[in-house]
């Protein structure tokens, strides 16, 4: 069985090959930038893929005719579906849990920014003043403010594999968590609502942490009307996908101050084209697709799913 | 007994007059930002002090001839000792602990804001430009690097309360945290070393965090000397007292990138002078003493040290 592992991160192919003792697994490595993929590998069976070029993504759809699974190792791996890879074809995984840790330490990052505006600091002391109305003797959270996130209640909504590893960040900090999916229930000790309870929840919250998948179900998911329930100290952090946001409602709302701010990590278009009004915002500060890319644990992930593979048995992260 | 609390902060006096039924304790407010306090509060026995101005807290050195008391809310009462109260003469007691949720919540967002570079995306934004190389696909900690606090090696010097609120988050998040204080032994099941081993735990250090105390022995405490016992990826987070560092000392290490960078909440003289030149200091953040400023739970203080007082028992955080 032949695998194809990127060379874009660094992976061990010894910590797969050592868990299958006497078996004819094959790992090669691929260069994911190349536009091509040697003519010695087009009989791979496995394509483990991470920051290929679309170009290399299309060749493979083509050229692969052996393929038979494709375990991506980002979280949402829109790359190998907009190349073409269909689910009903070939399996594909993803890569989640393996930047659950890496997105939840940038969003708590996010949130203290915002919190404490780090961003504003930083415009004072390029200009050579002290912000002295930001530091000293200061008022502490009080109602219809976002200052610390003790006693701050934070809404996550997407609340998968990620949310499910910052929540006992923010709660060790003191804040009230809750979080929005797709059904309603108690999970990891937090209470998860549905999208029918999105007003109330909308309206009783100092900081909403987005965290959703970049599908057509979540297209524009928070949008001037959502936007309109948020108090007008809230902030909005996104590290999900930037189109579950639709941003010219949310820079009327920033410019307007019907919000807080806004910390985003993710965007419609990526880069933000120059030029565009996000740069400028009123409270917005821009973090560019920082928060993941680096994923952890991918040996481990392959070695659980070609066990799996090989049994038969559904494999991990499947979509 | 009469106590005076100032009106700089929301304190409840109903919270600590409740707790002792029957007694003839009285509270009252006075501004601590006038040059005076008023005639008929100069018999006060106990004097709550908060951001007073070095005029009120002459006056009161002058003028309150019965005060046997004197309880700060903040971390260190220099403002009360530089308007010449004696310990000797007059029992003083800090509000040591009331801080520790807030700057150990700010020092976490600051060591974040080291390791995720918000400090240099923000400048990108500024620019209009969208800074591709601290996001996208990246390496993750690598030996030389301090990128995440997962596998960080922490450093607190001055491992007092602020840094036993700390620690938990930044062990949570993956990092070894080691503490520096006056005594070596392990504290919060910490290993903590005292000034002796810094040159062995300097050199092993991805980021140092000073929570020192702004007297006579830690005066430069980070120096030339032990500042090239840090590696060259390494950042310095103050929290504690702008005097615990050589500044010129430090800028040199900062425009040589000897040191990964530093962010500052607390600086030798406060605010920063305009035209001084760490405002333009190659990797450093400026944060205008923001890390506490909101003393927490200053009430139950005062009652439990109320009861000692009445008790002649030895008084919480007394100096
Ligand atoms: N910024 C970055 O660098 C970065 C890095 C990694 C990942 N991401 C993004 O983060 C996303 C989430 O990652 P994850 O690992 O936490 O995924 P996950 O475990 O699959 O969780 C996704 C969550 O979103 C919810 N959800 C999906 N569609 C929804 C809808 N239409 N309405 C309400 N809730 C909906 C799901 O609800 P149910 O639980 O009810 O199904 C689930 O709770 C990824 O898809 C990716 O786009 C970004
Ligand atoms: N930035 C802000 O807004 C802010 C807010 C509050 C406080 N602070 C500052 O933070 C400081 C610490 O607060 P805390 O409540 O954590 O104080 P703390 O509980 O008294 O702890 C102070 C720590 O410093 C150590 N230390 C003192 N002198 C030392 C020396 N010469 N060498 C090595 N270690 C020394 C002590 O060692 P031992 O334990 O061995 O005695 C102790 O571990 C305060 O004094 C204040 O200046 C700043």
């Amino acid at each position: 069985m032949k695998l194809l592992y990127p060379t874009s991160l660094s992976f061990n192919p010894d910590k797969v090959k050592s868990q299958f003792p006497g078996e004819t697994i094959s790992l090669h490595s691929y260069d994911v930038k190349a536009s091509t993929i040697p003519s010695e590998h087009l009989d791979a069976e496995v394509l483990i893929t991470w920051a290929n070029a679309a170009d290399n993504l299309k060749f493979a759809v083509q050229n692969l005719k052996t393929l038979k699974w494709i375990q991506s190792l980002a979280a949402g791996p829109n790359d190998v579906l907009n190349a073409g890879f269909e689910s009903s074809k070939v399996k594909i995984c993803t890569g989640s849990g393996l930047h659950d840790e890496t997105v939840a330490e940038h969003t708590l990052g996010l949130l203290l920014l915002a919190a404490r505006r780090f961003d504003l600091m930083r415009d004072f002391q390029n200009q050579g003043k002290w912000p002295g109305h930001l530091g000293g003797p200061q008022s502490d959270q009080e109602a219809g403010t976002f200052r610390t996130l003790k006693g701050a209640r934070i809404t996550i909504w997407g609340f998968g594999n990620i949310a499910k590893s910052l929540a006992p960040h923010l709660i060790a900090l003191g804040a009230t968590v809750k979080g929005v999916a797709r059904s309603a229930g108690t999970r990891n000790g937090i209470e998860v609502v549905a999208d029918l309870d999105l007003p109330k929840v909308l309206k009783e919250t100092d900081a909403l942490v987005m965290i959703l998948p970049g599908d057509a179900s979540t297209k524009h998911a928070l949008n001037k009307e959502r936007l309109e329930y948020l108090p007008s100290h809230a902030w909005v952090v996104n590290v999900g996908r930037g189109t579950s946001i639709d941003e010219d409602a949310l820079y009327e709302a920033l410019e307007g101050e019907k919000i807080g701010g806004a910390a985003l990590d993710v965007f419609e278009t990526e880069p933000l084209p120059e030029g565009n009004k996000l740069y400028g915002a009123k409270n917005l500060f821009l973090s560019p697709h920082a928060a993941g890319g680096r994923p952890r644990g991918a040996e481990e992930l392959v070695v659980e799913n070609l066990k799996k593979f090989q049994a038969g048995e559904e494999l991990q992260n499947i979509i």
